[in-house]
């Protein structure tokens, strides 16, 4: 699976197939996953927490940091691919409704290099 | 757009170029982008904040509340896309690794209905 | 020291002694505290991720998971008072204030029980 | 209430008091507790999140974002002291342990100016 060819669909029958093979459903019901999504993201933040804005470019040179990050991007992922599933929303209609949306807030001449 | 037949490739590019034409990339580095996904899950979280278990089937059937929570869903979406395209991370290759080594940990025989 | 007779300041003391002696103010900085109120806030609640509301009571009959969650319940108090510290801000009148507001914005006898 | 002069028990009781009053008690069970310090300590971690390290100092100079992010730390703080007395944790005594085992586990002269 590779980001070129994989659809959002192939990747949420991945995550779903895992839950339903050890009857975890109930387990994944909306509270707790959005629980889980934030508990990963503050362990992906946990690899940034003290380091300064000009040390970042360091963490992309370290294998072994590398690998913990790229596995915590992928539980991350999981959970919010389990909540669009349980909940019933197309990610990716989303996502492009939202980008749109966001494009109307922050015309590209005016926001260019700044936020405000 | 749609999950059955859109690729990661196609909504990282989406987001890539969203942030592009505002020359927004100095301000997505992957500190901030972590701190990102944090944020936004903690919104998304908030839906779910102060309700019991038992209570939670009744989001589903409320669509001010789901169109918000889509919305939220994409912020987190947009913002690990962004993450994975800035430090060069295959979503999907990534995601299929994650679930395997799950998979070894989390026996479905043992684990069927338990966590522990 | 116990709540009973011990002032938020003794506290506060006792976190900014702590810093002060392995000289880690320049990682104390607002961004990286606010970061490391979040990281622990998603440790204390990862003991509740898989949990039911029903189930929770049993959590404070276990004295092992008990221990963890009084640690990280003290990770979050040393991040936020050393944020205190550091951004020269006074938590009990901060505190005391937003309480006041708090108690404008939902009056007693129109919130008993509900939050809208 | 000052730091200088007020306790911690003096803190809870305002936080208590404030629940009592409006019934709120079923609602602010440990899980709950857990996703409202995260979320609010998400609220405060949104004042930096596009702040380079270099930039922090400004904020200190901004009335309106000072009231903004003093007003986020007493969230945390109300959800911390609620989260402590309804799981009956000193917080005074907690903190203290706590540091002691900071202390044993980051030697001062060895960790002094980094972390590991």
């Amino acid at each position: 699976m590779q980001d070129n060819t994989t659809t959002l669909a192939e990747l949420i029958k991945l995550v779903d197939d895992f839950v339903a093979e050890r009857c975890w459903e109930p387990f994944h019901d909306p509270k707790n996953l959005s629980c889980s999504i934030a508990i990963e993201a503050a362990e992906l933040m946990e690899h940034f927490q003290w380091l300064r804005s000009d040390q970042l470019d360091s963490v992309r040179d370290d294998p072994r940091t590398m690998d913990q990050i790229r596995e915590e991007l992928a539980d991350i992922t999981a959970y919010v691919l389990s909540f669009a599933s349980t909940m019933g929303i197309d990610v990716s209609s989303a996502l492009m409704e939202k980008m749109h949306k966001n494009a109307s807030k922050y015309p590209a001449d005016k926001f260019r290099g700044r936020f405000r």
